[in-house]
């Protein structure tokens, strides 16, 4: 497989449901399935799991900060060992229904402010590795960041994405907000083409960025999470 | 190995403490480890399960309703998948901390109200077993109930313990109480004795009902689990 | 005022989001508030407050179970003190954002099971009127149930309401799913003109009981709330 | 009255005990209760308001970040509006339980990393005093801070504390860690007499920085907090 489509799934909660898992999983080849801690919860785990077997979609886990309210897009301060234990927990916990489901976990990607503050804090992508050490899986990330240069020196293997949906500021860094907005999907999908092709990134004042992609993002609560995700999924066919 | 003493641990909560864990883990032989749902979090988790393998303790999941504030002691309606995921979720975690220090399951038991409605309800009985499945390690349980009849006709192995901390009612149903009293620990020895050696059970009436025990129970919570273990491990030796 | 409608608001929790607020607000007399125990968070309460000020409709607390995974509708043991505590917590909290837009309490509605619970056990209906007194407000519920003889014996002003989205079984006990279904516009509002006018409720089989009713609640989780307001509201019209 | 003494009351949260409130609240003149975010629940929270009004205690709010597992005390950024909603959310379910037991609110005084961000942050400051406008209260704070100079500017009353079983790094800055370690009684009553009496706060390297001292505070999830109220009781009753 060349360069693979991943979206973040099952962040539903309780009777509230929040992007069109049913819609997108057939399009997708990777998911990160939301762990309980920004979204998602024992249900929803097992429903997403089986979603994703149906369709032949590979799992990783999505662990996040401890923060329902927040979506896990609030930033908070924990030390190294208090990261490695949420890791290690929620993984742990999605596991156990891949287990249920018969399938194995494919990878770690890291949610939300857990994420952007694994790119930039040594601490938090080093707790990260810890917890990955556990299940022995790559880890996903950005190029150019704190976590890259953690996950290699410490031996993980690292998969490069770019992300489909969110812009970048000038410089290549992600701008991530609360809630997303909608985006045209043609011009989506073109900058993904560039990223892949040519290892540029756009930034929103439309200059570049260095960029590895080996495999391109969606979030299912991007209003028109659906639409791009076809859109972006037709583009990159030729390197898919 | 013979009557083993097995015992609930790790049921702090952030900074509170509950229970002398540092104490009685030496004591016994099993520690069923709170997984977050009634107690603990990831950090406790990880340190319960590192204290047993220091004092060489085989660990089992000790999963809860989801009530922190009740400590999983106040009876919830839930369906048989409910129970199932909620089981897998927390056995799921626990487990990531076990192969983070190099351990295996040993055991699932139920805590509190989820305990006692498996020892009522079918379906509740029913859901336990479908999380272990998942697991495939025995189950912990009380002779004379509902889960005993379930998880034999499951074909799960069936361990039947004795409270040595607990008060049983006439005819004996065990009586659960939110707080747990502390228990004068001579008496409470004699009446594991009993239960072993003679099969009978002892009522707070003083009345007699049958009984199997193949392992005895302490709560760390109660006010004075440390004697009463004590007691009971040197009551029970020649039996151990 | 004759006859009002009032329906479950602010049901939404971070990003998540259920109901459409913005639709069936200007439609509806009295909002009754969710205050962040089965739905909501101190940013909903705080939103839904001012559209209903904007609005010109009456707020009531909605006040539930702790159970934010189960929306409040699955039912749990509680003591009457632990319910009348955890009443006055929620109520206390929405009062707070009633002062921040000065706006007063109008009345209190228990939420989900624990409105079911208190139509059935005397100390929860006990509970509901500890905490009732405190806030000195009149109290909603339904005719021929455990609340309505406990809150009338307590001297509570007790509002009679009938339910314009959910079926009632065979003898007028009302049927609460965790789910609600879409229901015919056309239908219900017919049926809430008989309890009206009629003073007879409709079974799911045709059949009949006595009601009395004062108020029609909708709510705003049922998928076409907002159809069945406008058509109820049209139709109660000459009692409104 | 003059120099007061205050004390974080109420932490305890379902089965959990923190502090020994029991013995503390007669011999303070404040307490600022915990509010369910960082610690207590309906019934720890009804049970503290009834001991300070047994004791004659005042009772301010004591809202926190909502982080039960962290107590508080691990930094999140939040929005002003955030800030002043989760506040509001707070006081108000203690307000409802003063309302309960006749009482009224006598402050607000923030918890943990809220309160050290507000020492900090113009915008949590903000939402601070936003909230404060609601109830109509004073505000207690470290001299010194942006929240002092933010309350003042918004016109609110300041109340400057002086903490007694903290230190000081040189210059004045708090110290707050996670948890608190045992101080020796006389040399922090000896601290918070020079801070009445000279104005001079003593850092942990015996420099002094100037301090305004208008309440002393203690908390009762310090080990020894009972011991070192008794002694700084008996220092500052001069002033008292």
């Amino acid at each position: 497989m060349g360069v693979t489509l991943n979206c973040d799934m099952g962040e539903g909660f309780g009777l509230y449901r929040i992007g069109d898992d049913a819609g997108i999983m057939p399009l997708i080849d990777v998911a990160n399935v939301a762990c309980g801690f920004h979204a998602s919860d024992p249900d929803h785990m097992r429903l997403t799991v089986r979603r994703a077997k149906e369709n032949g979609v590979k799992v990783g886990a999505h662990p996040s900060l401890p923060d329902l309210a927040g979506f896990g897009r609030r930033e908070m301060k924990l030390s190294r060992e208090e990261v490695a234990n949420l890791v290690i927990y929620q993984v742990g916990a999605l596991v156990g229904f891949l287990k249920a489901e018969g399938m194995t976990l494919n990878h770690i990607k890291p949610h939300g402010s857990l994420y952007g503050m694994a790119g930039r804090q040594e601490e938090v992508a080093q707790g990260i590795c810890d917890a990955a050490d556990v299940f022995d899986v790559p880890l996903f990330g950005m190029t150019g960041t704190m976590h890259e240069k953690i996950y290699q020196a410490r031996g993980k293997q690292f998969i490069a994405e770019f992300y489909a949906d969110l812009d970048y500021a000038p410089g290549g860094t992600l701008i991530v907000t609360r809630e997303h907005d909608a985006k045209e999907p043609a011009l989506m999908a073109e900058r993904c083409v560039r990223a892949i092709s040519e290892g540029q990134g756009t930034c929103e004042d439309g200059s570049f960025f260095p960029v590895r992609c080996e495999t391109i993002c969606v979030h299912s609560d991007t209003p028109n999470a659906l639409e791009i995700t076809k859109a972006v999924r037709d583009a990159i066919a030729p390197w898919h």
